[in-house]
């Protein structure tokens, strides 16, 4: 039994999310739809990152098995013929029968998009956080940064999470204006909690308005409070950049 | 009595184009409406460029009259406030009385981009022509710039078109592969038949899948006859991209 790894590209604002719900569309739901007409079976679909309602990806990963002997480029073509069209198989690959899309990816990295300016781009405004009040973009750099090494997270993640640990390690964190009036906020970690990328941008966005300083940062995270910290940014501007994963197994050769 | 000129970016994807019509939503009447709440009485509203269903615009151009004293500020962000996500004013100022927004513009620019591969992003769905077929960027180069110059376009307007003269001068046109899968043709001239950049860019596919070499642009243009160019590609891909206008007149001051 063939198994693949795909690359996903979807644009998430009419999606409850990655995950299958009891109720509204899925990504994850749309992928197993799309795979039960190929492969006339119930295909259980694994994804890299839960993204949450709202939330885009250009390169989300999920792995899956199938009963078929297909290619791993026809299993692609195939999806994108069956997938609405604000979901797309961007590349496919056949893997080692032991892939995992989530336990075996080593880091993450999202990206998060703010228009500031007045009138937010048509094009845009799907794909972005509209904040009006001027910000002061070379003290969110300075405390974007402060975000790198590991960390106890708890003062950034969701309400009423239960995580066993709270700790992550995030490799990289930098803010910069990008074109337009849009500022971009890159973070890779090795894992997430949830709703902390957002709940980083919040803050951020606190000392962007200048009520608070980059080193306020420090002080959030070592209270492991969530009231501490900003507010969580908006889905929409969110946006899962691409999942590293560590060399690729060989595809065990048939005998 | 103020008179403004309004620089608007618009996804046209859900409009039935510039102009307001008997049935659905156009740019036009989108704009009346919402100075109609500011003005309290009805104001025409005159485009540069009557952009057809599902083209969009970076920087369409429209003029306007209103009775109330309001600065060009107040009338941009009063409009922003009024008008669907999809409509936005980038910018606003106020003119001469005698501005008219379609017989003063000097040249118009659109661009077209076309999707090259497989599978198109979602996230420029709506802006793309996906063509998967391989194109031949450099042969498709070539002929674009065939159109530069003062031709009669008869060849390259809409069928049942009854304008004076099918004379129109395009001042620059050149295509490019830009980013991703991207392909970018842009046109600037001083006046344009109606569906001219898009039967052009119809002819450009044709030789950009090597049915045609460059020089038979020189054939179809000396033809005059709308059967010998190229289909007319969707409108999805088609933006009106900017509007010029001669050195402004000064406005006349208050006495």
């Amino acid at each position: 039994l063939p198994t693949f790894r795909i690359t996903l590209a979807y644009d998430g604002t009419d999606y409850v999310g990655w995950q299958r719900q009891a109720e509204g569309p899925s990504i994850q739901g749309a992928v197993e739809d799309a795979l039960r007409a190929i492969d006339e079976r119930d295909v259980i679909v694994i994804g890299a990152g839960r993204t949450d309602a709202g939330v885009h990806a250009y390169g989300q990963v999920a792995g899956f098995t199938i009963a078929r002997a297909l290619s791993a480029e026809a299993v692609s073509r195939a999806l994108n013929a069956r997938l609405p069209a604000d979901i797309r198989v961007v590349a496919s690959e056949e893997v080692d029968a032991a892939f995992h899309a989530r336990f075996d990816a080593i880091s993450k990295t999202y990206r998060y998009r703010i228009w500031n300016g007045n009138a937010v781009s048509p094009f845009e405004r799907r794909y972005v956080w509209h904040v009006a009040a001027p910000l002061d973009v070379a003290a969110m750099a300075d405390a974007a940064r402060l975000f790198e090494g590991t960390h106890d997270f708890a003062a950034f993640q969701a309400a009423g999470s239960a995580t066993k640990t709270t700790v992550r390690e995030v490799l990289h964190s930098a803010l910069r204006t990008s074109h337009f009036e849009i500022i971009t906020f890159d973070v890779e970690g090795t894992g997430f909690l949830r709703h902390m990328v957002r709940a980083i941008v919040g803050t951020l966005v606190e000392v962007g308005r200048g009520r608070r300083p980059p080193v306020w940062v420090a002080d959030v995270l070592a209270s492991r409070d969530r009231a501490r910290a900003g507010p969580t940014a908006p889905a929409s501007g969110l946006v899962l950049v691409s999942v590293a994963y560590g060399a690729p197994r060989a595809l065990a050769a048939e005998p």
